[in-house]
């Protein structure tokens, strides 16, 4: 290593912590700010510097208490987020000061990581000769991997069918869309707002995109026109009346995939149920979870696959940069009022 | 054929047709009783005697006006009831009087059926040395169909898991759970009363029944205390709040089979969704529908499959026999309060 030894003890990590569960949307007392030095690691251990945050939906779930596909965040504890950063102290062979790495950061400055938590931390490299680092955070990162294994493990697009996507424009909705067209898919989005929609249509080849904001019965009356063969295959981030009226299109044998239901995450109240359940039974159909870990063995098949999508040109990437460690707390908020614009980034340092 | 022909000018045909769509619970003003001579089939034609019909929870969608998976009974049709009966006049080579077949009898004592219409009746011989005349609408008939299929196609059940299904003491229930314990699942039932959970139990071998009836919190506390290790299939026939219950113990993969949702049927307000729909999310677990009907090609092999079970006694079938075809709307409720024990089934008339 020819770069000069970091002095740990001389920098201060500013940290992000969870401070009371919130009840509705999160507000600034939610949150603590702390700093402190950044930790030595022992022998084989690492030390990481954050560069760029994913901002993502599942963060609300991640605060709320009770069972759920992970553990909750503590009280107190650093709020959990994925991210990319660069190895600036290094005892282990197998990393450089200077490699970029993706793995669970944190929303803090630096991440000091023994050996034994690499596992655990979704520790791995990355190559910025395949994407820049905010696509890491992307379509190839955990929205991607999201969006890929969702749509072609539980979807299962055939070409010449209807898929549709809700959050067409986030994160997850742009990688499901634009495969979905790969596959050979009919394409149409549902995403908010004008600027969203033509977006997704011009630039990323969807079919159509419904404007859910354009009144009460936008979505029913742009699937009716978009979707004249109805719906094959619904990947659904919102939840709520959306999934609802998407319900009363489906077609025999369609799929929906249970990926995030971003309408109710804030919710005070008792869940909204898909009222229209029974369409499942009438058409013979299936809702079905999906959990992006347990794809995590063949995450590189799909980085492979969309890297070569993203040199060609077959597939865009948009991401929503905001700059700064401190502004978490308001840049989190963009997710649930529909304001961010491709997939959030919280940007925390520079290369 | 020895039988004298049979005078059809001086039989009348009584029957029950639909005079009005329901709001909520059917009433007799819904129905009205006709009478007309038995009519003579063309060449190629029969005509059946209708010993006895099958009352289902289905029925009560097919009263409703509005697209399904088949097309609702008009006003002013004979109402739609899938039964068993025998062949009292035949111009056809390959029907026989005296035969026994089961067939789209509807709510009537004759059915006069021309060759074309043979497919579209679901027209079969049965035989009753298979299985009696009211096994024959029960679990050899669309309710054991649906059972067989729901639960091996859709539910896909491992021997080892733990299978919920609701309406257990039901048609579809009874089949459900004894097929699941002869492939190897722990099998709780869920009926209403002691009545019905003891002879589950007893009679058909589940390893536990919850009464809903038995409290507020009698299905969500019988499930702790009977699926230690949670729930890998439900098969739902009642929708409602036992569904949302029961989606709380789900594991992982778990798979629910949407085959009815009885308690919504007379529901005059929306129907209610499923508001813990997304533990579909969080356990990666599918929500299907059946419509049995798909499985037309393969019924024979569930009929010989499941009449060897009959026989060996490894199957037990319960039938609720109420006289009269006068009777058809009154008995048709027992279904909706859950009166009936056992599969519902009218009897028209004596072999």
């Amino acid at each position: 290593m020819t770069t000069a030894p970091l002095a740990l003890s001389s920098l201060m990590n500013h940290q992000i912590r969870l401070a009371a569960r919130p009840v509705g949307l999160p507000t600034e007392s939610n949150w603590s700010r702390t700093s402190e030095a950044v930790q030595e690691p022992l022998e084989g251990g690492i030390v990481l510097k954050t560069l760029a945050l994913s901002l993502d939906p599942a963060m609300r779930g991640w605060m709320n208490d009770g069972k759920s596909y992970i553990p909750p965040v503590g009280i107190g504890e650093v709020m959990r987020a994925g991210g990319v950063g660069q190895v600036v102290v290094s005892k282990n062979k197998n990393f450089t000061v200077g490699d970029f790495v993706s793995a669970g950061f944190g929303v803090q400055e630096y991440l000091t990581l023994n050996e034994t938590e690499f596992k655990h931390s979704g520790l791995v490299k990355i190559d910025l000769r395949v994407g820049t680092l905010t696509q890491w955070l992307n379509v190839l990162g955990m929205p991607g991997m999201t969006g890929y294994f969702g749509l072609m493990d539980v979807g299962q697009p055939q070409a010449g069918e209807t898929l549709v996507v809700s959050g067409a424009a986030g994160a997850v909705g742009q990688t499901v869309g634009q495969m979905a067209k790969i596959k050979g898919c009919r394409v149409v989005g549902i995403a908010g707002g004008q600027a969203k929609c033509d977006w997704v249509v011009k630039e990323l080849g969807f079919d159509a995109c419904i404007d859910y904001k354009a009144g009460p019965s936008a979505v029913k009356e742009g699937l009716k026109a978009h979707c004249p063969k109805g719906v094959d295959i619904y990947f659904d981030n919102v939840g709520g009346d959306i999934l609802d009226t998407v319900l009363t299109r489906i077609n025999r044998k369609a799929r929906i995939v249970i990926c995030g239901a971003i309408s109710q995450y804030n919710a005070t109240t008792a869940v909204q149920g898909p009222k229209n359940y029974l369409s499942l039974l009438v058409n013979r159909a299936r809702m079905e979870g999906i959990v992006v870990f347990d794809y995590a063995s063949r995450y590189h098949l799909a980085v492979a696959e969309m890297a070569g999508y993203l040199q060609s040109g077959q597939m865009k990437s948009k991401e929503d940069v905001v700059r700064g460690l401190d502004k978490f707390p308001q840049t989190l908020l963009k997710l649930f009022n529909g304001e961010n614009f491709g997939k959030l980034v919280l940007e925390v340092a520079s290369v």
